[in-house]
């Protein structure tokens, strides 16, 4: 069985906190923490790096929204945000800032864990998402230094192309170092050369 | 100023449809439809290509919600889906079937703009990423492409890697096309003639 998922929840209420740790226990093996003072969240994501952030505030700001949302890393792992009331405008604020989740209502301990997986779902869906845009804009990056590589090599050894395909092929393998990689350090090199 | 938002409501309950249809007459300005039947959906969205819809239903089955999410084109627009009651795992599979906006509690007026906001905020990021995506991999097949037409007309011609591309260039410019057209169609053409 694969580990269970650590979820940071930030509560600075005693009692709703225990709410939700008793609904998240009776729903699934979890590894918890609560943190009371939202101040602190940074320095725990730090320090835990949980796959999780589930945060309970009754009337935020924009500010202390976007602080939150940063703070917690929306990037990394899946961020719900459950507010009591919300001012026009927020829900928007809060989503672009990264929440994957979004629950004016407030928080009830039932709808915890259904919110928990909507917003795992949703976090996942963007991660992959992003996932394959950095590695599509990576394979355009390589291509392109690639190129630049071997433009320089039929300029200055005067081969075809091909042949200076092989050439950073062969320097790659004896090197252990992928063509990209070769390319790169050659036109990085033939810059200071000027 | 712009055109009015356009919303599909598929309410089969005619007293809720007016409460939605209220509620949202008195947040903005919009262009709405309402549907009672579900499963007249996909012709309406044909017909209308609405910038939104917002599906109100109260205890949807799994097939039903997929049928319903996948007739409103989530690809295309923004889709908030209100349920009264949902089964474990419903609200991931409305997630991954693309909907923009699950909300479990079932759809109270005050709190159809906010949902609607969200989903719209959400789609369009998604949306966002969607296009460069998009983009950034049409960018790497043209150059894919453009690379082969080169190395062709190199070997074909005997000519240098400029000289193959400024040939690509001259008949893209003649032909008021773009260069990745050109050796797309050369490409093409050299596989035809063997």
């Amino acid at each position: 069985m694969s580990r269970p998922l650590s979820i940071i929840i930030v509560e600075p209420d005693r009692d709703r906190a225990l709410l939700i740790v008793d609904s998240l226990r009776a729903a699934g093996d979890f590894d918890i923490q609560v943190i009371a003072e939202p101040t602190s969240l940074a320095r725990q994501i730090q320090a835990r790096q949980p796959d999780v952030v589930l945060i309970d505030i009754e009337n935020p700001s924009r500010d202390m929204l976007e602080e939150l949302a940063l703070a917690s890393g929306p990037q990394d792992r899946a961020v719900a945000m459950f507010v009591d009331r919300s001012a026009e405008g927020l829900s928007t604020a809060a989503i672009e800032a990264g929440v994957s989740a979004y629950v004016v209502d407030g928080m009830q301990p039932g709808r915890v864990k259904p919110v928990l997986d909507a917003a795992i779902t949703r976090f996942r869906m963007f991660q992959r998402m992003r996932t394959e845009l950095a590695e599509t804009k990576r394979a355009l990056e390589e291509r392109k230094v690639i190129d630049r590589a071997k433009g320089m090599l039929m300029k200055a050894r005067g081969v075809s192309e091909d042949e200076a395909y092989a050439i950073l092929r062969k320097a790659a393998m004896d090197q252990g170092k992928r063509v990209a990689d070769v390319a790169q350090a050659l036109v990085t090199a033939a810059g200071l050369l000027g």
